[in-house]
């Protein structure tokens, strides 16, 4: 990383913009249809205004935590996110590495382009992302695997039915280049991302040759199952799912869009987060993504009920911007501000924060 | 259509903007008054935020729906426009053609430039707009017409008492060319709205002149005694207006401020659906148009609880950019757009949608 | 007035701005402070959406009504407002005159630059607005005048203890050129608002030096007393205050703050106005004014619980493009806009317009 | 101050700016984080729209009042910021001078950069503001320093264990410059402001090294046994710690959030207000600052339960731009629009402010 030394996320996310070819940049920054669900995210945070306490008595704010019975040194993990080669060579191995250096878990992609067994290896608590693929035994294959790499937990994410229109990718004919490639699966199925379909997104399409479309409640039961490791559904809004969820014996559920990637006019996670903490009453984790761009937002999510949060975004323009260090910086950016935010809200642990009193303000931008 | 194929409405939009003299845009895609109403309908879609389904265990989302009894490929109708030829020579030719091939509804209007019966032999379910005509005999006659033809459901516009006051047409000094004429009339009352009348608009000139200002609920209670179609009435807000329709026995009301071109003032027509649907209570099926933009709209307002919608200034953007092809890229988009957006929420089908949660948010941008 | 006809109060507003030098452009369209007020008198007048009727039967919607007694065409009077000959040699002659012409009621202002009997002789309805001078046999001066002139109506304006900060008429040195003057008052008094003041408005000082800083209720009730004309408070936004004028003997409230020009930050009138409709339950009329442009405004306010609207601005700005000619045009285009308006919300007279709904839907611009 | 006398706090604040360095301007004018607070108490605040009173029938409104048991002019007291001399070489003693001339207390802070007893013999009511040292014997002297100099109340600032990130501040690497000390701290404690520390602020390094982290109710309590000063806690939000401070012994909370320079995303003081003032339940004093701006500010604050207020960055920017005479300026300008919006308001003194109504409009700009 050139220059001076970023300063905020927004300051990363510039330099990640200025460095990017504008295809990379909207493939990683877009969302999609209209982006409504994009901007909203932002918007919806910027609205959650927090009550601070004081006089706590406490000198050192301590963000550290457990989440999913991984230790953290804040309430975050790495989110899922394909391919990140195409941000630098060093792809998933930099951010792993980052993720190590910070104390946070990092969840392996099973569209990552370094096979998980490398990426398990750096050190960092690795959890593995799963998308369900069509064949039953590669599932149960990619599933061992991950036990076998030492993965602590299975996050299964459910809002990828089908891929989300990401209009900019479509303007763009954006395929993956030749030199990036899921590496967890096997070669054929993997080249398909790489060719323009007609009229289509190369990776959309790669994505529903690969992935079982009809993935139901019991197909998550089985897994429930098949596994010890603790179990994670991604991609929940509505509160009848988290409870459905709990249900069926899930240990978290992430309240996600995708990050606005998925369905557009899908509501802003953080507006989904309080029905789902009620729905959920404790039975199990619940984490949030879809917007998080500082420890600001981080003790917003904390605040509404949430164990934790995943940041994708911002890890992939620290990638861009400049490899395993560029990822440390924003890691330890977002760990500085919430051990901030946290001591200025009165919260000495993660624990307090979650008990902090929030109201909706006017937006003011 | 020339260059790369549009993405979504707004690119055909922008097309149609780019290839049509200004007179024209003006008139397609202008509002009444100040248009505070044409502004508001999209805003109040844009804080309609869905909380998507997981889970569902479905492969493939079905949009295909009934309508008044009609097949439809999705819950959709082509909203009743006049005059489509000013758009482009083959007018409701094309966009029934387009309509037919997409297996959706056409509802013809009234002042259609091409006779209805030509319109309705295009083969596309065709569905009549009545436009209450100050002669009884000729709405009588109209309404015998549109029967014979086979049409499949009778539409009564209810909104236009007169005409709204769109300041940009009598800014342009909108008047129809020769070419264009309401088909559907006797000549002498087709021509009315071709010249210019002081210091007013052509086209509402014509229509007070053709139209009964004084329609009631009796007019509506013959015309139900006088056809055994399916009889829709288009142009409801209040709810006490939709449980009088009720006991007037129609079969369906059209929740709608006529795409903001009425009453400027006006509710959006999305904030008005729910009160609707619960004073209707499942007694006749509730449409909704005005501002319907993509297919994350039409799940909007299946998820308020409407039963399918009407797709107006789309449709014509379609026609103006490439006629029948350009219509059936529209309807096409849509679709695909509906599908996904269903699939992204975890709906398999219509009757689904419109079990899915939404809460508002505030407005993004 | 040049050019082509105007289409709204929009339109001449900005025939006004470029016809009128700057000094008085701000005098008339400027509010207090920092113009918050006048700001929100009109985004909150846009969030107000109405849920037109339809099928009403009726062929012409009559915005006639009676407003204090005094039969109006539309229930609509012009706004007491000072100085009228600033925007035109004619002043308050050509207003009454095009007031008289439409067929409602003229408020003369204790600060009109034409005496008041010459007003009332031009043969609209007028009523009587009253300052409360310092001097009580000076008030009693001016009923009395007010009385013998034909007047139909007092008006007492109790939102003026002093005048507010209008922060453009101070950086703009603003003073009444000679030969505009406060005819209804002694020549002394009237000199007063044509010379600077150190540091301050001429005008807020010729207001603080005529008129009495403390008015109280004892004071309003001492004129019902004494005069049997019907006796309106205007500058009402708090429900106690309207219910303590009913108690008063008042026959109607004006829901005001004055345009804008007098507590910068004191509620948008159409915002006050429910609860005062509600303290008042009926015991007096109810007007509103501040921020009214158009027929769809109007509305608003009837189907809030208005009885009638006053309407300031847009009257100078068409006095300023067009002298009696001008206003005209303005109080033409209302009434067209009101008609229209309430044909197109299906209210056959104002007492139906009363009865439609609103929603409060987001603001879209 | 040069060129046409200030109007508004907008006008003297536009004169600092343009007087400024930019990294003095940003200094004083900044927030931490995405300066959201910041901007969310304007926007709050705008859309706080009162209900005046009228034909209160008193001729003066009159803002004296008393603060802690200190008589003020009006409801309003400085607020205590530090090293005032970065803006201009009388610093403190121009600012107190003003505020003495204007009848106003004047809160010294821990940083000022004149001593505090020369400070305290300027004349003006003098409050002491106590950033709590890590010796508790350097606190208990600065007690006694303050007691022995006559202050007249402390105030306890409880919402900064540690500065905010005020991202301005570091991206300037603004340091003070040799010639401003903390001139109550013993020197080598003063010096640290100045040097730049590696990657961070000079001032919050500082911060961090001199005062207590830790501070809890224990201390505030055994501080209520040291001194027979009315105590104020200032920095409060949630209602539970407001109740808490009741039950601690202070005279006083203040509502703030440091004028959007510590917790980022903390709520608007003017949302938090109704909150505090009704857990407080008149047991204590309630005062507000942060993004008052004009008398209108503070008639918001009063209405919606304040006793008073705090003013910060205005009287800066009156110091920049003319020394003892620019403060003067903008707290007569306060003055002034006070009793005027009080006038207006009907609202005869200080405590019928306290009973005005409000409600939230929508955001206008």
């Amino acid at each position: 990383m050139t220059g001076d030394a970023p300063l905020s996320v927004a300051d990363v996310t510039r330099l990640a913009e200025d460095r990017l070819p504008k295809e990379l940049w909207d493939y990683v920054s877009g969302g999609s249809g209209a982006e409504t669900t994009l901007a909203a995210n932002r918007a919806a945070l910027d609205t959650v205004a927090v009550l601070p306490r004081v006089l706590g008595g406490f000198a050192d704010a301590s963000p550290a935590t457990r989440l999913l019975g991984t230790d953290a040194s804040l309430p975050l993990a790495v989110a899922p996110m394909a391919y990140q080669r195409l941000l630098h060579p060093d792809g998933e191995l930099a951010v792993a590495e980052a993720a190590e250096i910070a104390g946070v878990p990092y969840v392996v992609s099973t569209l990552s382009s370094v096979r998980l067994e490398e990426i398990a290896k750096v050190g960092a608590a690795t959890w593995f992302q799963l998308y369900w693929l069509r064949s039953r035994p590669l599932v149960e294959d990619l599933v061992a695997r991950a036990e076998e790499a030492g993965c602590r937990a299975l996050m299964v994410t459910v809002d990828v039915p089908i891929m989300g229109r990401r209009l900019r990718d479509l303007r763009n004919s954006f395929v993956l280049p030749d030199e990036v490639v899921a590496a967890n699966l096997e070669e054929g199925s993997a080249g398909r991302a790489h060719e323009l379909v007609d009229g289509g997104s190369a990776i959309a399409a790669h994505t529903a040759e690969a992935f079982a479309p009809n993935l139901g409640w019991a197909d998550l039961e089985w897994l429930r199952t098949r596994t010890r490791l603790p179990l994670v559904v991604k991609g929940v809004l509505d509160p009848r799912d988290a409870a459905r969820a709990v249900e069926s014996g899930v240990d978290a559920v992430v309240v996600s869009n995708h990050g606005g990637r998925q369905l557009d006019g899908a509501a802003p996670s953080i507006d989904a987060l309080p029905a789902v903490v009620d729905a959920v009453g404790g039975r199990c984790e619940v984490l949030l993504d879809s917007g998080i761009r500082s420890g600001t937002d981080i003790l917003r999510a904390l605040a509404l009920g949430a164990r934790g949060v995943l940041v994708g975004r911002p890890v992939l323009y620290g990638l861009a911007a400049g490899g395993v260090r560029g990822v440390g910086q924003v890691l330890s950016l977002l760990a500085t501000e919430l051990r901030d935010a946290m001591t200025l809200a009165g919260c000495a642990d993660v624990a307090a924060a979650r008990t902090v009193s929030t109201v909706r303000t006017v937006r003011a931008r």
